[in-house]
């Protein structure tokens, strides 16, 4: 045997396909998307289980949701069999902190045989979803995931997409996986009892994304402040879709497991994870997200490649919607942070530093170094902006 | 918005590919093949990281690996920066059994910064692989990992494959995901030294992966047994690049992810996993496939789908190959674990049993149920079988 040149390739395809619905009231006996699902799925002769699990902070405002599914399940599905134990487990950013709450999930997997083609069905935030994505994603090399994301975030963002995550060894998403569902039931009803943070927190998710894919969007969304502010479910349900729609076409068309450098989806979000970080996670994500847009959009204005009234124009769109750009943590120790932030955005992506910046509202632009003093006066502008 | 038909689809296909190399005396000075291997990867301008991880085992036969690999990279590697410390963990089935270990490698993963375009270098055998696999595929989301498999098993079979995987609550493999390496390096000197029943133990995936996919395969095996059993490497070395092929070419070609239920590499395999469970793992994996593999052959001839000839020629095979088809263990309680090992692999699999008999050598059959008392018959010539 020669020592080179003696070798097997190994080169395959995966495909995976997976539906996002939009609805409403998704375990009313008269809704039957859900049961039309499984019915459509189900042609193999077995009987498949569907293990259910509730974020506990959706049993504040609806306490009969376990016995509204039972009887939804009893009512309408006959194609698959329901695990009569409903599972409630905290939601919120401590469901990713400890390991007992994704192990409770796979030993729920254990305990109830759930297999391969079974299904467990995650009723929940983006947290909650995170951290039972990743007990499906690695019980039994992976179970049928259902995702029915309950927060405006996890419904146009986190809940539509790919990653699953757990925070291990003090760092957020250190554990984790890309893990498509086999659906997503989007349930606009959910989105009421959310508090007021978390129903505008997601809202930063779709500025981002229509300010790096769609003009039209970023117009409809200025156009609709108020109504988003008064919490006007009609309009957030339009914004949820199409928030959604584009993250869904992005990941379709681009890189879906992130194997190359670029990340655009991260736009406004290299500063946003130090953020929620030196807040000890006290500012949502989306809050955080916001402030990202707001840093990144100056930048932009300051390097010349956004107009200033365009720059303006977003910045009053956050702060129409509510969103804060001084936060004290951030006046007292975000500037010193902000290379330390770059470098460890650097080190996420693994590879060399490529962020998206504007060159116009829905149009992005690739950088690969950011100017030390244009982010310091883009910072100062930021903070003082009124 | 409607109750119902407002969707979207989420569809997209992921590519993999990795090259399995077969080389001797990897680390030698003058052996180019894994440096060369970085030197084609890296062309980013960003030079990437190498975490190494040893099987302890092999260091009890190579007391100098750690030196000679801190060698090979300060003399030939200067695309990618070697991680200093090089670690060693436990080898064999405890490397899977306890958090300890893999948490050890993520632990080692985050403190030496390893990004997802680093690599974690695994060298052992096929337990350890599994268990380091775990580690670096949940680590941020997966880290590029170069298996080095250093048994026989695990270069013709486990270390060539897709899969990972640790044990938890108690039952073998239920923690683990889908994962491809980005290569394989197979070194045939690491295989002088395995005792043995490890020597042994991996040929049976051989005769397995002949049985049912090339008859001329199983003709060369039949008349190298001499020099198999007085461990001749050259021949080794060609038994372990002919299994793996045909290990690839199906993996290639079938359903890498297992989505199906049909498993045609788990031959033999279905009363194997109870046999070993019920030795409490003292039987090695291939000693109980090759017990699985007799098994099947003799319920095929009762069947009348395989010639009496052909069973004979591989129960002779297995035996001249030094196998034991009687185990103790297997004469005091196989018989009454036949019907639970099949309901256990059928739960195992998802989705309705589905198990590949032989038609003849080189054919495989597939069948949906097995006869109780032909398969009780089988059971007894096989255990009276000399
Ligand atoms: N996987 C991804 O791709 C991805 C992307 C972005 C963010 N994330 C993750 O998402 C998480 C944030 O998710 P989030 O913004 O949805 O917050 P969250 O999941 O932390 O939920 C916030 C709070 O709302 C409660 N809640 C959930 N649904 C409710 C409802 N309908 N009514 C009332 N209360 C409800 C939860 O119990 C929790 O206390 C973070 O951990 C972040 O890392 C993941
Ligand atoms: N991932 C998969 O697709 C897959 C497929 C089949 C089997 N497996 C797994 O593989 C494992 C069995 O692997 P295995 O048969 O390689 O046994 P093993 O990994 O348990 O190794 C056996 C012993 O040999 C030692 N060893 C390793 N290399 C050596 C060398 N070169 N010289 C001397 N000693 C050495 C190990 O330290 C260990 O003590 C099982 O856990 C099984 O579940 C995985
Ligand atoms: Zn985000
Ligand atoms: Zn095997």
């Amino acid at each position: 045997m020669s020592n080179r040149f003696n070798s097997i390739q190994s080169e395959f395809q995966i495909s995976y396909r997976y539906e996002v619905f939009f609805t409403k009231h998704l375990f009313a006996v008269n809704n039957l998307v859900l049961c039309d699902f499984f019915n459509l799925k189900e042609q193999e002769g077995t009987k498949k289980k569907v293990l259910v699990v509730v974020d506990d902070g959706i049993l504040l405002h609806q306490k009969n949701i376990r016995e509204a599914i039972q009887t939804y399940f009893e009512t309408n599905v006959t194609s698959v069999q329901l695990v009569k134990n409903i599972l409630t487990i905290p939601g919120g950013e401590n469901a990713k902190n400890q390991n007992e709450f994704w192990e409770l999930v796979s030993s729920a997997i254990s305990e109830y045989g759930i297999d391969r083609h079974s299904y467990v069905m995650a009723i929940g935030g983006g947290a909650f979803l995170d951290m039972v994505g990743f007990a499906t994603a690695v019980s039994h090399r992976g179970i049928r995931l259902i995702r029915i994301p309950t927060t405006v975030l996890s419904q146009n963002d986190s809940g539509v997409g790919v990653k699953n995550s757990i925070n291990y060894l003090g760092k957020k998403n250190f554990l984790g996986t890309f893990a498509p569902p086999v659906a997503v039931f989007n349930d606009s009803s959910f989105l009421v009892s959310l508090d007021e943070r978390d129903w505008r927190s997601g809202i930063a998710e779709a500025v981002k994304v229509s300010l790096i894919k769609e003009e039209t969007f970023f117009r409809w969304i200025e156009s609709n402040v108020q109504s988003l502010v008064n919490r006007d479910i009609g309009v957030m349900e339009q914004l949820v879709f199409d928030c959604a729609r584009l993250h869904i076409e992005h990941i379709r068309s681009g890189d879906p497991f992130e194997f190359g450098s670029s990340r655009p989806l991260d736009f406004g979000h290299w500063f946003a994870h130090k953020l929620e970080y030196l807040s000890n996670f006290s500012i949502r994500h989306g809050e955080a997200v916001a402030v990202g847009i707001a840093l990144d959009s100056i930048y932009s204005f300051l390097c010349g490649d956004l107009e200033e009234k365009e720059y303006l124009r977003i910045l009053r769109l956050l702060l129409g919607l509510g969103f804060t750009l001084n936060f004290p943590i951030l006046l007292e120790k975000g500037k010193e942070n902000l290379e330390i932030a770059l470098e460890e955005f650097r080190e996420h992506l693994g590879g060399k530093l490529t962020l998206l910046m504007l060159d116009g509202i829905g149009k992005p632009k690739e950088v690969y170094t950011m100017d030390h003093s244009i982010l310091m006066s883009a910072f100062d502008i930021m903070v003082n902006f009124r």
